[in-house]
């Protein structure tokens, strides 16, 4: 608990928005066809429940949010709707979920499937569970249903209560939420998705997205499907992953990368790169120059990154776990950081550790100070919950959002 | 936040053992056929989820503990296992569960179901559950799994981790656990079932009972059958349910009584009753003796606790919620809660509250001291998880608990 809650107070000192905390709902057991080297390395296991740290840190800090991921197919929507309503009522409507549709075949596995479903349907479930929580958090208690009249003996207006109902191939639910109504209802909605369905998932649903690098294509194509979904352009924050190692000079920098490697295991990032893709690093020679691989696929991920052999992408997936990374002084590091979101068109940056808490801290005392010189930081929280202070308008979301078709009519 | 880690720190400083914090899945609808009185009268809706706060109220305490209701059908076991180990790392084994199966069809609407299933098949299916979860907290993972060898690179030695699969009618998964072994691994359960599946199944796996009185047949029969299942007597803790008003004199307890009751909901109390029973008692006229009502399990209950209607029920209910009621000085108030203790057998009270916070200050503040004065109380907690802390011996559960069959062999 002092881990999580010292963490959380260095980055409310920091001013971030926010803290993300990822999860996995199962081991990554493709690399090898078995989980032993990412238990070996301790790659994402063990791994809990990142919800239950969320009351922790809140307790902790006044303004820093939360984003949390949550399998889709890992917990039916109607117990995970009322969880959501209840960390957004303790922190004061802090709260953010960052929808994951599942990519894992062991996580499946543990849910009780005999295998994760297709790429393409799962995206169908989570529109469909989007559904499913959007009514409960926005149709089934009108804004004014709790009453809290004690002389009269009413704490709620029935009549302003309703029961959400939900008939699908995929979700059969009927009930009433078990949450008044908290600061925010629906939770900020995150979403990481790149593929074709993700983006298109991410343009209707998303309110942050998160992106792997400083990607402009990706950035501008999301973008475009916002738009073309009817929202805004300021509906939309787009985070790219960055992996910050700062020191006063760029000499210390660099010679901090050079210890991090030196502990990193190629073959743990090799085993997070496999759950991701499906693909089974493991079958190819790690040492083996990329054009005698057999496979172009790889061939081709290996020469996109200027490296030559899977080993290397292992060493470059370690440190960061594929974020861009950048390594230096703070004004080489600002610079390279406002480089990325002039050409990329970037809201800001999901910071990858490396190694905890020094490369928070490290950030907070080197990195913000600079940001803030340039103009490029806040230095001071706005007031209200996250939703107001990141996009400064009100707590719930805007009427463009699919969400708030759910609303019940007064 | 505040107000619960107020409450916590107000049950440290009166070295509670715990705090129960209940929980129902659904809305009480059986009254009158649809939720209105529940909502009307707040009769447990809105419920947040209850494992929110469980991280709170450890951030504010040193040694209370926390059991936590956990609706059976409610979340998949997989999820649920991860979530109490997560809890239980967070807390340092201050985590207990206690099991219900479930008892509203709401709950069970909500959760995606027709209605729910019969009650010998709850009973089935939650004994099932069981075997899943202790597999997952007990098995997976062996005691030494975890090397923490910075120097070998070695985080954890896959081979003292396994896969758990689990393959009935009710639930089919496979996987490993996702946390590591936790302070207590299983954490304590408790179970609250009257009927016969329900003392059987608390005979076999709980390891403390909530009694809803001071009942000497029912805890007769419980240790009764917890020693036929070859569990000694040590290895069961039985408590009652009682509702505490206390006050410096008789009379000023007995006035507290009158004011409460001027602002009890009868009617919320039989929402509550009609959820418990599935019988629907707005179907009786609230003010009609006894003897003119139609059912006769309805009149046996009311002679049973000595009231004429079914009004009169309401009101008791409403303070308490069912628990015995024990009104008076300290002196008073100790002096029955010890007859009780002696004539059922008890092993300690659970109480429920009347007005929050000021119930449990003032049990705190009046009762604790005389408690203590007569040699009934303690007067500092001991060290350690929940399960040393009640039982006096290891963190772990005992042999010839069920879960002690699933641990993996060295």
């Amino acid at each position: 608990m002092a881990h999580w809650q010292d963490l959380a107070r260095t980055l409310e000192r920091g001013l971030f928005d926010g803290v993300f905390l990822a999860d996995v709902a199962g081991v990554y057991d493709v690399y090898g066809g078995n989980p032993n080297t990412a238990l070996r390395t301790g790659m994402q296991v063990p791994v809990n429940d990142p919800f239950t740290l969320v009351p922790v840190m809140a307790a902790a800090t006044e303004h820093l949010c939360f984003g949390v991921t949550g399998t889709i197919p890992y917990e039916p929507p109607f117990a995970f709707a009322r969880k959501l309503s209840s960390l957004d009522h303790l922190t004061d409507g802090r709260v953010a979920w960052n929808v994951v549709t599942g990519y894992l075949d062991s996580a499946a596995r543990g849910a009780g499937q005999a295998k994760q479903e297709g790429h393409d349907t799962r995206y169908e479930i989570a529109a469909d569970y989007m559904d499913v929580v959007y009514k409960l958090w926005e149709g089934s208690w009108e804004d004014d249903a709790v009453a809290y009249d004690k002389a009269g003996g009413v704490f709620t207006d029935p009549a302003r209560v309703h029961e959400v109902a939900h008939e699908s191939e995929w979700f059969q639910m009927r009930g009433v939420h078990l949450s008044e109504p908290s600061p925010q209802r629906t939770p900020v909605i995150f979403q990481a998705g790149a593929s074709a369905q993700g983006q298109a998932f991410a343009a209707r649903h998303a309110e942050c997205v998160f992106v792997g690098g400083a990607l402009p294509g990706l950035v501008a194509s999301l973008r475009e499907q916002a738009a073309a979904a009817g929202r805004a352009r300021e509906d939309l924050k787009i985070f790219s992953m960055a992996a910050v190692i700062v020191a006063e000079t760029d000499e210390a920098a660099e010679a901090k990368l050079r210890d991090y490697t030196a502990w990193a295991q190629p073959e743990g990032a090799l085993a997070l790169m496999s759950g991701w893709t499906g693909v089974d690093l493991s079958r190819f020679d790690l040492d083996a120059r990329a054009e005698h691989l057999e496979s172009e696929a790889i061939q081709s991920a290996l020469s996109g990154l200027g490296l030559h052999t899977v080993r290397e992408w292992g060493e470059r997936l370690s440190i960061g776990g594929g974020a861009e990374v950048v390594v230096g002084s703070p004004t080489t590091v600002v610079d390279q950081l406002e480089e990325w979101v002039e050409t990329a068109d970037l809201d800001g940056f999901n910071l990858a550790y490396t190694v905890l808490p020094e490369c928070f801290e490290e950030f907070v005392d080197l990195v913000v100070p600079e940001l803030q010189r340039r103009g490029r930081y806040k230095k001071a929280y706005a007031e209200g919950t996250m939703r107001e202070k990141l996009f400064g308008r009100g707590a719930r979301l805007e009427g463009t959002h699919p969400a708030a078709g759910w609303r019940a009519s007064d």
